[in-house]
């Protein structure tokens, strides 16, 4: 297609979006949920045929020479297709958010004034390589109430072809819209670029992805983003800490898993506690070779720690290297946190209690905690039951997104024919 | 000052309020309270001087011809004072709402998560020629926690930096940075295009005047903006409407004030109680000099009634006219108003609980009503205490925005020991 075709495309998606919008937005809990497990049955039935869709992008792939990491996130399975419709029932089974009503009070006037939980009214959803994106996205964003267009990579087409294939045969099998749901089936790239530009006809953007995807989204949208940049994470383990707690703090925030956002980038120790934690820690590192990059003091404690420049501090490994940093105290701590941190998920090791009053109030972060490793930040964990992904934004919604950080409130006021004096 | 000048200044700006921001994150609510207390006093002692500066506001306003209505914002007298300072000991009541944490619960995993509210951060206020807007910005941003950035019209700067001298001396009287507070004190207009660029120091803007001014800030803003809108307002009166209420609504919607956002601009009448309805209340409009422009089938019941235009629905008038139109009921009330409206305040009118159930769930705007006047839409009267102005964006802020709007929700995970399996 031409760039004006495309644009005219994309227009015309959002367009359909809209309307379907103002339907799926009372839709009853009982037809979205009917819509769920149409969709669900839909993967079960069309699962072979999903995986040959499938076998097509992985043959690409393997032509185009993608690297292992990506075709492990492209590849479907019978495995991950089960996961998918066990996503779907799951998503049936959380409450509705549409429609809460909260703090309706009566006001001097006589009027009653509260708010009442409703969609955001169209999602852009903009996700790399993954295909299984295509169905959880979908799903949480109908729950919500939402009509959503969904952009997944161009590594992916076919698989998300034949996912969203799924998805429409279920919404009518449930009698709703099949434009509550619309894939971009161009692989263009310009797609994303109208499609971030939509400001009439979509209400935010979600980019699920690396920091360059999301760095571009932000920069390029006139529709506003939920963002998901860097997870530099840290625990600082206090003068006051349980040692045993401390270690196995810190060892799981960073050894669980290192890919992941929530996984601990650099360590804090107090001076005075340090020679106590690092030498065991350090051991545990060890045993997983993990690489240790530290400042004078800690060198000074374990030999073994290589020296820190000041890229480490501000360097989101995602990866089996740890920056480790010897400080005087909790102020040295929340300054360095704040500092060089990217305000998504912190956590101190404390028996004090003013200690952790304070850290949990002054570290700006999406999450801040206290005696618990950094890798639970997650929405499952947290009880959202799915996440959408993790926002580091300060607006609308902060930390893991499941349904309610897709949906918004409006005011609800309710008189008797009352009239302002 | 030279463009690259004005650039470093306002850097200059956002680097001290992101300093100052950490401090003010954590005041307590007491030091808090004393800061407006010493700047309400501030403003007294200074009255004398603040009147004789606005007076040479005054003066280059009347020189450069400004209009009557722009003239009347920027006079102050000894009233306007009073009320700015009636304003400051008003949020001094207000209960602070940083701090509060909800929500703590156990998950499976053992740990408690919750959320905690805290400041946004850094907020910049953009406006006009109202002078009140500096003391009343800046205290409710001050009780919310923030650090702010005032930028107000070039018309007002002597009146401004009189004010805000008051600020600077009251924040100091309590012991917090005067950097909590910061005017720009340049009247170069490129200074709004350095500020609302700021992304790495300042966390949202907010701009308060007219659509152009607010329109332009949304289009070039790379920090977020809460949006304040047009105000396209519409009453709906359901064929189940009592004919008395409906009328007293109507005429106030309307007729009480015409220059605030909440003034109803189209009416909406179901068709066969139109000709019960229109006849009395088309006399009360006449009766103030309102304008009627409608459609045919109104004008088949009032030949008074002009003929509207298809521009006519898309009309914020702001001023003495009102469009009326006839319409089949519920469904074509909600199409019109989802489709011409501004997704500000919309209200109906009726007796059947069906309708207004409808009516709340589907219009899509900040405030729906029923059987209230749309002029309710203010932060006052919906017990916010005070407004910084009324968000017509979806995501964050809905609606008014008072102290709750000025600030967000982080995650917060209290454990004792625990890690992740």
């Amino acid at each position: 297609m031409e760039n004006t075709d495309i644009s005219k495309y994309i227009l015309g998606l959002g367009e359909s979006a809209k309307r379907a919008s103002l339907t799926i937005a009372s839709a009853t809990t009982a037809q979205k949920n009917a819509a769920l497990g149409a969709i669900a049955d839909s993967l079960r039935q069309q699962a072979s045929y999903i995986l040959s869709e499938n076998s097509k992008d992985m043959r690409a792939g393997n032509e185009n020479n993608l690297t292992n990491a990506l075709l492990d996130r492209l590849v479907l399975n019978e495995e991950r297709i089960a996961a998918m419709i066990a996503g779907c029932h799951q998503i049936v089974q959380l409450p509705d958010p549409v429609g809460e009503v909260t703090g309706m009070n009566y006001r001097p006037s006589g009027i009653q004034v509260g708010k009442m939980r409703v969609p955001l009214g169209v999602v852009g959803i903009i996700y790399e390589s993954r295909p299984n994106v295509t169905i959880d996205a979908a799903a949480l964003c109908l729950k919500a109430g939402n009509a959503v267009i969904l952009r997944g990579g161009s590594e992916a087409i076919y698989s998300n072809l034949a996912i969203a294939n799924c998805i429409y045969d279920g919404l009518s099998k449930a009698g709703l819209g099949v434009d509550c749901v619309q894939l971009v089936e161009t692989t263009d790239r310009s797609a994303v670029g109208a499609l971030i530009q939509l400001d009439d006809y979509v209400d935010v953007i979600v980019p699920r992805g690396g920091k360059s995807l999301t760095t571009r989204i932000s920069q390029e949208a006139s529709v506003p983003v939920i963002k998901h940049l860097d997870g530099l994470c840290h625990v600082y383990i206090d003068g006051d800490a349980d040692i045993d707690k401390a270690i196995s703090i810190a060892f799981n925030a960073k050894a669980r898993r290192y890919g992941i956002c929530g996984a601990m980038e650099t360590l804090l120790v107090e001076e005075n506690i340090a020679p106590k934690i690092l030498p065991a820690l350090c051991r545990q590192y060890a045993d997983q070779d993990i690489e240790l990059r530290g400042c004078e003091k800690s060198q000074r404690i374990m030999q073994s720690i290589e020296g820190a420049s000041e890229e480490d501090w501000h360097t989101e490994y995602l990866d089996g290297i740890l920056s480790i940093r010897v400080v005087s105290g909790l102020e040295e701590a929340i300054g360095h946190i704040n500092h060089y941190g990217s305000h998504h998920t912190d956590s101190i090791v404390t028996q004090n209690l003013s200690h952790s009053q304070q850290f949990l109030r002054r570290v700006d972060s999406s999450s801040v905690m206290v005696n618990a490793s950094t890798q639970f930040a997650d929405g499952f964990e947290y009880g959202l039951g799915a996440e959408i992904g993790i926002s580091t934004d300060k607006l609308h919604v902060r930390g893991p997104v499941g349904l309610e950080g897709l949906t918004t409130q409006k005011y609800i006021v309710v008189g008797d024919g009352h009239v302002r004096m």
